[in-house]
């Protein structure tokens, strides 16, 4: 259920990029805006659509919002893999931006997906004005100083840290850098419909936490070509992780354990949780 | 009175940064964040405050959007300095984010500094959602691949093209470059107020073009020290500006016609839009 879902919903995300992104002008930074969100599994993209599936509303509004999740985390992933960031030359199994074209189309392809996400949110089709707005600022706050880019910061920050990070530390770093995201996408539903976003909040609070975990667990043991990216590089670098702080079945228990935490806030929606909580299950499970 | 209410708006911006910014973690990135908002003359946050007042808005409403548009065009700025873009090492007479910090700095501050010009405007304070959910669109579209990088793109795409640009590019580009930001900010106290943005926008589209052919003069004739920053960038680069394509004389003289067309534009606003015309005329004389 949940594999059918994840994979109709980045082809419904697919066909909403190719018709916004069709309409600009064909220049080297709107190919690189299209190559940049093409590919990956866009879960964000998939948590919007489905607690939108929870709520009973329509996908014909949904689409927006998740369609702007994703070009938020193509624009975050284009300039993280920037050789005065991350340095990454490969990223989904293709050639990075700044590789295909260079380093200032990679920089404006970004800039233009970043506003692209917020230009998306407000779009009439999404909902009142009230659902608009809400989504426009919990986005903003989620992207910025205080959310994912406080998150890369503190990450580069550590890097010349004198002492690594302790777990607390981690664990406010990916908040930050890869939870603050996920979050926004599975309360974007409640938002859409106007309930309460509480339970799905917690649920994304302890999913992020649980794919991170994920993310480091598989970036000692995974495979290369499956994950598409360069791995290993944590350890390579000498940074803190949630497996060098706990080793690897502490982590790996850890995981576990905020997955169940994860089903169990969404008791409140009953069996129709099903498909969001197989996501949970399966982000610890992944092989990329 | 234009230039005192110049000063005492870019005060009552400064004023808002401190409180936004000073509210955040102090690290490099939040610290580079202040840096590059702060100088410069702040003509786009004096056009929000200005059309606001011209609409009886409070200004305790429009300071948001005011500073937002300066958060935005800071962002805009950091980025257009980077060594993958334009090279810059001084602006507004000071060291530019990537040469005091580092690269990666210089990219975060920007990416943090343009999410935050969304949270601005949509904050409650702004006003109803209708209108916090407008600004937020208008200035997603006006920032995005069909405005500020479009022309930004189009600049970059010029300098390898094998002819020179026309009147009528260079025109393009500039109205996505610098006019999308100034005729967003023109018309956000008419948003703000709920009133017909149509004789604002008229008003900005003028003087955007005005602003940048003076910016083009300026860049031949001005002296270095005032303007605080590198000039002769553009003839030494042998690219096409209003100066090389008009000639100086011809170039001033358009100037002056699109300032005259700039204030007939104000008519409906009577003696109130005194200030307005006042800016519209400065912006031909300026020395930076």
């Amino acid at each position: 259920m949940f594999g059918e879902r994840l994979a109709q919903d980045a082809a419904l995300i697919q066909r909403s990029f190719d018709t916004v992104l069709g309409a600009l002008e064909p220049l080297d930074i709107t190919r690189a805006m299209a190559w940049t969100t093409e590919g990956g599994k866009r879960l964000r993209g998939f948590l919007v659509l489905e607690s939108a599936r929870l709520h009973d509303v329509d996908e014909a509004r949904a689409i927006w919002p998740a369609t702007a999740i994703e070009a938020l985390h193509a624009y975050s992933l284009v300039h993280d893999d920037l050789p005065c960031m991350d340095d990454d030359d490969l990223r989904r199994g293709r050639p990075t931006a700044h590789v295909k074209w260079d380093e200032g189309t990679a920089v404006l392809a970004g800039d233009a997906l970043h506003s692209l996400a917020f230009e998306l949110c407000t779009r009439p089709e999404t909902g009142s004005a009230e659902t608009r707005a809400t989504l426009a600022l919990t986005l903003a706050q989620a992207a910025g100083a205080r959310g994912m880019v406080l998150g890369q910061a503190l990450d580069i920050a550590a890097e010349t840290a004198p002492e690594p990070l302790t777990l607390d530390q981690i664990t406010q770093l990916q908040a930050g850098k890869t939870g603050a995201l996920i979050e926004w996408s599975a309360a974007a539903g409640a938002v859409l419909a106007g309930a309460d976003p509480a339970p799905l909040r917690q649920y994304a609070r302890a999913l992020g936490l649980a794919f991170q975990i994920a993310d480091d667990i598989l970036d000692v043991e995974g495979d290369a070509e499956k994950a598409g990216k360069r791995l290993q590089k944590d350890a390579s670098a000498g940074k803190a992780t949630f497996v060098s702080l706990l080793g690897l079945d502490a982590a790996r228990t850890r995981a576990r354990d905020l997955v169940d935490q994860a089903c169990d806030a969404l008791s409140p929606y009953g069996a129709r949780a099903e498909t969001l909580k197989e996501a949970a299950r399966f982000v610890i499970a992944r092989e990329n």
